[in-house]
């Protein structure tokens, strides 16, 4: 083992940790079109990035929408394996921003946290490898992988043009093995291999009535109130217990095996940790019939992301509102295909929309696949390894409810597995305000990645 | 009859709809605060006006929230009945703002109708009054009743401190009968008599989940959704055909009477034209076993007139939020307390909420009980005979859905009924986006306000 690059990790952490504030301050949010520009800004920032740590030919790609980054060090030779390493710099829209204790887009550092949208998800992790990379270059002048670098600029969108843009340009990203810096650990000192995904879909309702708001004095009672139809469609979704009734949502689900179950329960779970984490005072919520973990990390869910119609303002408008909105994504589990789940939504919605209103659901084009990796697969063994090194104990092997479409991608269109090799945390606030990363977790992240490059190296195997 | 007054008005007219430019131009909506300049600003407008038109002791008084106008003209005598004239000039809010056609606070004439928040509901009719007694005054020196005008400034957000004042001043406010420059005509050359009005509460429903928005794939499934708890809430509430099914809603509610749904059906109805005029494509809606008249007219009703939770925004935000709300109002009728409907929606709402959140009902301190003025009134008699004149046929007696929280107040606490008398037209768009009044209607008012003063200076009792 080399600690050269240790000692360069040492000497750099302020300058890395200016750095990182920096690249935070980029308002990269994929999803609202006036930041198209901050996307593409953040996306020059990482080639500029990738150059300085003596990454080769970094450049930007355009699959269709946002930008994407590529850049590679080939120099280890035919006998070594080759890594691609993927992250993303977009992030969530920051709203609501009232309930932020900083600005958003203004990186403060509080108790060694740095809090700021896009913090933990996904910029701070995915700046982690490279600067691991130039420690690695900058000691020893040479990488013990062949290395690719692959950075999105749509994965908060569910990333539309991913898929096409991969297809073309196979040759380019071929590797043996992906290792991708988004993801998270559950908690601080128990290291965590995440060895599954669930997959995505979303939509959204729109139920119309009358051509023009009413006066629900005047008409109420003679007409469909669209809130009201929008509530009944919604309520129809679910039983009150939680279970999803939407006809032929779980054709396609693969039943949890015995084995999976036990593996799932082996994961340390405190409920009364759980709860205060989600900052949730009642009890808990879902599926009847499975544990929460099994329900999070492996059951289909189906979850309402914002809901509008009507007056919003202060006070009392006594309206019957033309429209009423909604917000729905899925997420899925082995074998779920997502288009049967979008067919079979928009038949729910409408054999289930009310009389006296019109309800119309718009289905996003993005989607993805749930994804399993196996367990003992080469690349789990290695980060497995440095896992027990760094932490002093052997990580369990987790899945996470959320999805990362390029897992699915590199194995459809590739053929190599992903590595899920991240140090964030859970409870990091990802996609709600206050944000933050640990900057411990960003100085153990760079120590990780020298290490698992290393071990990746001396692999007789991917 | 005299028609001094009527070469007046026509002298008048240009002048007038300049005045009723400027009176629109004045945003006094009561229920956002920071319009509450603008609402005094439209009380000042009103004393100035009164005065104009020889009204004494035209003043403002403050019932507490935002002011109201009183003037008088006692000059007929003590044989001459007193009457009082009602109307209001606060507004609505304006919003969807961009659903208009013209900026709602810039009166804009277009086919002889001036497009303005408050144009119809109520600040055109409320000048109709304010213009016949400048005729009647000004052609003959004097008026054929007693006259005292008192308009509030808070009549859309429910009146909430209209009761205690008039309890203060129920001397000053004393007369023999009200007249309402507030209410409207179902249609253009069908003269109508509203003889009842529903009653009001309202409340806004917050439902709190966990305690920071969380991201919905890593903790989907696991947790209650707020908005998905708050659609239940809401469904609960109504079943598929329509009918409430709020335990205890219906406990208070005086069936409707042969002789009262006879009534009603006399009503000239159209269901084309009623769905032309709401402009719903599909079916009418509400509860089973009444006409679409006997509900919107005399059937309780519980309409939700706004909702909002989580994302709104364009594109996909995978969020689980912290929170869902909705504002509910619901109409009354003969004889249900409005308190006692807010008890059983708040225990309706707290049974129904599911676990994994907390729901907490917001009672709008304003209320209001239902209507209803005997159809024999001497009142009524005399506003039936001008119609017949003005129109050429005899008035249809109706209901109406809407409050008009001032007639139960008038009968409670000075022991008078009100007439209502006033030429809007239900299709104005009242409430709703492109409200606009007929210049036709605005100028019919005037003329019907001398009849109707006349009419009731030969009285012989009121």
């Amino acid at each position: 083992m080399n600690e050269w690059h240790h000692d360069h990790l040492e000497r750099s952490r302020q300058r890395y940790t200016e750095e990182l504030l920096q690249f935070l301050s980029i308002p990269s949010v994929s999803s609202l079109s006036e930041h198209a520009g901050d996307v593409r800004r953040a996306a020059h920032w990482v080639v500029e990035r990738l150059g300085a740590a003596g990454i080769e030919n970094a450049e930007i790609l355009e699959p269709g929408g946002h930008p994407c980054v590529y850049g590679e060090w080939l120099g280890a030779g035919e006998g070594k394996p080759t890594v691609l390493i993927y992250g993303h710099f977009d992030t969530q829209p920051a709203d609501p921003v009232e309930l932020w204790s900083s600005p958003p887009f203004e990186p403060t550092i509080r108790d060694g946290r740095v809090y700021a949208r896009g913090s933990s998800d996904n910029k701070g992790n995915m700046l982690v490898p490279i600067l691991a990379i130039e420690a690695l270059l900058a000691s020893q002048g040479s990488l013990p992988v062949n290395l690719k670098l692959f950075f999105e600029g749509e994965e908060e969108i569910g990333s539309p043009f991913l898929s096409a843009f991969m297809e073309a340009h196979k040759e380019r990203l071929a590797c043996d093995l992906v290792i991708s810096a988004d993801g998270m650990q559950s908690r601080e000192e128990t290291p965590t291999l995440v060895v599954g995904w669930k997959g995505l879909c979303s939509m959204q309702i729109d139920v119309r009535g009358p051509g023009v708001d009413l006066h629900s004095g005047i008409y109420g009672g003679a007409v469909q109130n669209p809130i009201h139809a929008l509530a009944e469609i919604l309520s129809s979704m679910r039983s009150a217990e939680g279970t999803i009734l939407v006809e032929g949502f779980f054709d396609q689900v693969a039943p949890l095996t015995a084995a999976e179950r036990a593996q799932f329960a082996e994961f340390p779970y405190d409920e009364g940790e759980y709860k205060r984490a989600v900052r949730v005072e009642g009890a808990l919520f879902g599926e009847p019939g499975y544990s929460t973990h099994e329900r999070a990390w492996a059951r289909p869910t189906l979850e309402v992301n914002g809901i509008w119609g009507g007056f919003q303002g202060e006070g009392v408008k006594t309206v019957i509102p033309s429209e009423a909105h909604c917000k729905i994504t899925c997420r899925l589990v082995p074998d779920q295909d997502p288009q049967q789940i979008l067919a079979v939504m928009k038949a729910h919605i409408e054999a289930n929309t009310p009389p006296g209103v019109s309800g119309s659901v718009s289905l996003s084009p993005a989607t993805a696949s749930a994804y399993v990796m196996p367990i003992d697969h080469p690349g789990n063994r290695a980060a497995h390894a440095v896992m027990e090194e760094i932490y002093g104990h052997a990580p369990h092997y987790i899945r996470q409810g959320g999805t990362l479409p390029v897992c699915g991608l590199f194995r459809d269109l590739l053929g190599v597995y992903t590595v899920i090799f991240a140090f964030a945390l859970e409870d990091e606030n990802a996609h709600a305000p206050d944000e933050f990363f640990r900057l411990s977790s960003f100085e153990r992240g760079q120590l990780a990645y020298c290490r698992i490059l290393e071990t990746l190296g001396e692999s007789e195997s991917l």
